[in-house]
């Protein structure tokens, strides 16, 4: 997975474009790879201030134009709104920049299939931020499905829950729980599994805040999963776990079953007069996949850097989208939803 | 739960009639509880023999009219094969003897609606064999929501898989997996939540032995469970897990959330050079569930000669099955059902 | 270990010795063993209620030489203060009982070794009452080491902590805590690793109650076992471990190590806002080795019915004891102490 | 502890003198420290071609004291071989140069105190390589302690096996186990417990490869810690566990017991239907301790930056060396050893 020897190899030049909270995470794993150089950081709101602030960046633009003007960037990343992805994803693309874009891949279907096709006539690499894929305890159960370890596979289960809701302002353009939160997971269920699925149900509804129900949105679901294959799966998300982060995958089959158990931070229990107690689960997802972040970034630029495939694609971006959409079609009409159909 | 107060009290005289697996079990637990007296065994089978095979027992009779004609027995354990339940009800409630009955109640809605109403005249104590409603594990998670540590529930999660796939014969005359495995999961669903279940939704297949699926059954089920308070709920159920008898409970609500985890034959791991390993869960329901079948007898044993409440009645008894029905309809239907349309 | 055949097998009739603590757990286990004849229960301080606290007695007796005079008496349980040990297995020995006998088998070491040969000429059972050796965690140790998966035996760990030290009374007959407590530490050392000690070394102190150490004991104790095989071990001791009764033992060998851990009151934990935490060890030894205690009595009576060898020799209770001795003179001496040199 | 703040701050410029093992450890995790300069790479086997091996490096040389000459370079890590430490820690610090110093600080106790005394009038920063101090599972005992959990300290245990003997190179010239492996414990034992220890009696010998024995030294050690509060302590060291690197910590006290258990390669288990297994710990030290390399080098930089304290001194590397001294005299001498008379 992620190649310690990347650091000795050949330098790759590139442009992070939107630098809000998941730009900042990348900007700081970017800091520990010495091959790279981050030739712009480019956002709306820049100021000359951000030298400081990013004292590895070699130049602080506003407009992402001129990341792309520039013919000595390699590879942009995309960390702008999820509206803006499409565009700039075509932008970057006839500019011949390879792309790393954050999840989801857009909104709108038209302009993702646009995105997709301009992408697919560049040859440029396109990878898809869905950084679960590369936690070491989610791959070690693929590692175990691979080995055949688990034979035919039956039932899969993840647990996805958040230790807190994000603010209502954030609620409302997430795009609802199921393109915001639960994308991941459906992500991740491809991933693990192999497999891909064919239909989904939905029980879920308002349990932990009604300002979420207002605006629209759930906050509690239970995603049943029926896969091409004839296995199934359930979801159960949560937007608060009070005990914190909570994300554990179960895959089970004729040959035995790989739980992938949540990462604490640490391992160091106390015992005193009322329990044995252990530590928390690791915050939130900046914590809990500090490691899958770093080694996604890797990965994508191995495979520029060496013209091999990407492990995280458009295809796949734009499948979880649909997985999602089934989900909302699902909870809205109480009924079990062809993905095909959507 | 279990009292072993028992031992220094009041005698009971009971019958058990029927002698398969299942009553002897019982008189395995019941060997250990000074103060019954077994007046009876009973089984269309029994055989002189059976004096040395039973020794605790008074009389071996084939006939069980012979034991509820005894006014000395205070109150039978019925062993016998489902659809004979209702009618042996109906007649030991009408001889006025206390009931412990094994699940399910019966097979035919006319039957056990008709056997309930006897009971009820009867005034007699009725007690289903839940056996689950007594294992320590999950009544913890009981007193965890008791205490108010759960706070409003809002997921449950029971997985419940066997080690293997009863016989084929067992399979034809078992009333399908749900009326035969999942409803035990149905009824401690209802116990350790403390809520009503409204609908549920099925996913399932047959993903073992093509045989099941050739006699009708399916051997794989994820079940949706709504509940009328709005909570969600998800059931999985295997009827082959290699590794062992899983058994499993999870109630995450706004405070909280307890987990029973499965019961290990030791607590001994074993590391080398391998892995560290530990040992396997408890090989099956008799294994798993020993104390239970011990504790479920003591407490109905206690409420007859106290003259208490049973802590599972026949109306839950009823429930469970409700909730069978509607599974197979779901099942069949690939739609959401309703429990009170059944 | 233990043989639920027991059951079905010829009777055996007893007689229990003193009606202490220890008296009274033997008393409620065999109440589970219908094929056990409890013909007379015998203490100084019986009087005739107690055919209501005993009703399986068939005589309640205060001289223990009116149990040893009655021929239909094939065993006797020897649960009397300490030092009457010896005297009472010499008298039960001549009266050809077979005898099982509370640990330590005594306080002098001439009446010990008296009763030894006593008994050896008598040609009686007798089994000494180190209950942990059929605790199936410590017993699925030795499985490991006899299946060759430790390989040669390195380092042998025993934590051994209770949950409250006893009272002063009771600390002050005890014979100290290496004759009171660490004693089952040794038998268990010696039982686990299958192998002899060679020598011991002490360090320890007073360090939860001073009044303990006014008594002429300590209350935390960390014993180095040298082995005669080459391997180590090492015992600690505390007297009192806020979090409950702490029992685990690690064997580590050039092939593996097992490691048996603490046995939990349920296997549910609870995910709160502050942690996770597990139950808390199961209260003291009368529950951690509830079943060790049914079984080492089922061990001794299948001994003695089947004419087998007993699980835990009079050897073996006076080799526990010189280890216990060779403890006390290392804390006195500050030197390690060589067992044969006692 | 780890401070990414480290990342915006001011610059330090450094030389890292010995590029054996250690010494490519502390240039991996470097590389990951943007306001970190190599100013220099040293080493007596340097070639030209280390620049491509090394390019984060301002210069490569052979001769550590063109490093000590440059003016630039604020501080020095001594990756050399052992005996070497206290001749360059004299020269480093009598040129100003702050130093981080590769455990143990030397071999010889006249040229170590030296050495000591001229860092002392130097005023430089001097930290020892004792790596484990910033391991955050052992941290959190610490934490514990501070917070008044553990209440008095009454036990300490630690486990610390190594998963495979160095190569008989290695041992030759390694000062023996207590000086290589056991004073990593040594010192672990003072920072976790806060205490010092006053005496040492160790059990151990040659168990795992008679060359080790034929070599001088012992393979296996069991030694048990006085502390000068009364507290005890032991520390098992094996060369070889099969099971891997396994290193854990308990720290036992009046009120409560903090448990460091292994760091597993993942969370993820698999149940076949052999077992239910987990992964081993990781493989050794350098994957271990890889978050506690990376600390340890941010906490130095950060006391040289800032001109705090260091948080693991060159007293601290002495005492640990006593330990390792009054524990060799001990295995030679079968005695409990002062550390005072050393």
């Amino acid at each position: 997975m992620a190649d310690s020897s990347l650091f000795t190899k050949k330098k790759i030049t590139i442009g992070i474009i939107g630098m809000g909270r998941i730009g900042n995470v990348h900007y700081k794993n970017l800091q520990k790879m010495p091959n790279v150089e981050i030739a712009y950081i480019c956002d709306i709101v820049a100021t000359n201030e951000w030298n400081k602030k990013y004292p590895l960046a070699g130049k602080i633009v506003k407009d992402y134009h001129e990341v792309l003007a520039d013919a000595n960037v390699q590879a942009v990343m995309l960390c702008v709104p999820t509206d803006l992805h499409p565009q700039m994803t075509i932008d970057a693309a006839r500019a011949g920049k390879n792309i790393f874009c954050e999840k989801p891949v857009g909104f709108d279907d038209n302009e993702i299939l646009k995105a997709f096709k301009v992408v697919k006539e560049s040859h440029v690499k396109f990878q898809v931020g869905f950084n679960r894929r590369f936690d070491k305890n989610f791959r070690r159960i693929v590692d175990y499905r691979n080995q055949g370890q688990i034979g035919d596979e039956q039932i899969l289960k993840i647990t996805s829950r958040d230790p807190e809701p994000p603010s209502m302002d954030y609620v409302k353009r997430s795009g609802g729980i199921f393109m915001d939160m639960t994308i991941h997971d459906f992500d991740i269920a491809r991933f693990v599994s192999g497999e891909e699925v064919d239909s989904v149900f939905v029980a879920g509804g308002v349990m932990i805040d009604p300002k979420i129900g207002e605006a629209g949105d759930i906050d509690t679901a239970l995603t049943t999963l029926f896969f091409k294959n004839g296995m199934v799966g359930s979801i159960d998300n949560s937007r608060k776990a009070v005990y914190g982060y909570d994300q554990r995958i179960e895959l089970f089959g004729s040959k035995g079953m790989a739980h992938a158990d949540n990462v604490l931070n640490s391992t160091t229990t106390y015992s005193g007069s009322e329990s044995t107690r252990g530590d928390k689960p690791m915050l939130f997802f900046l914590q809990r996949y500090v490691d899958a972040y770093f080694n996604e970034l890797v990965s994508f630029f191995n495979a520029v850097l060496n013209d091999t495939p990407v492990e995280c694609s458009f295809e796949d971006g734009i499948k979880a989208i649909r997985l999602a959409q089934a989900a909302k079609k699902s909870l809205e009409t109480g009924q079990k939803v062809k993905v095909q159909d959507i």
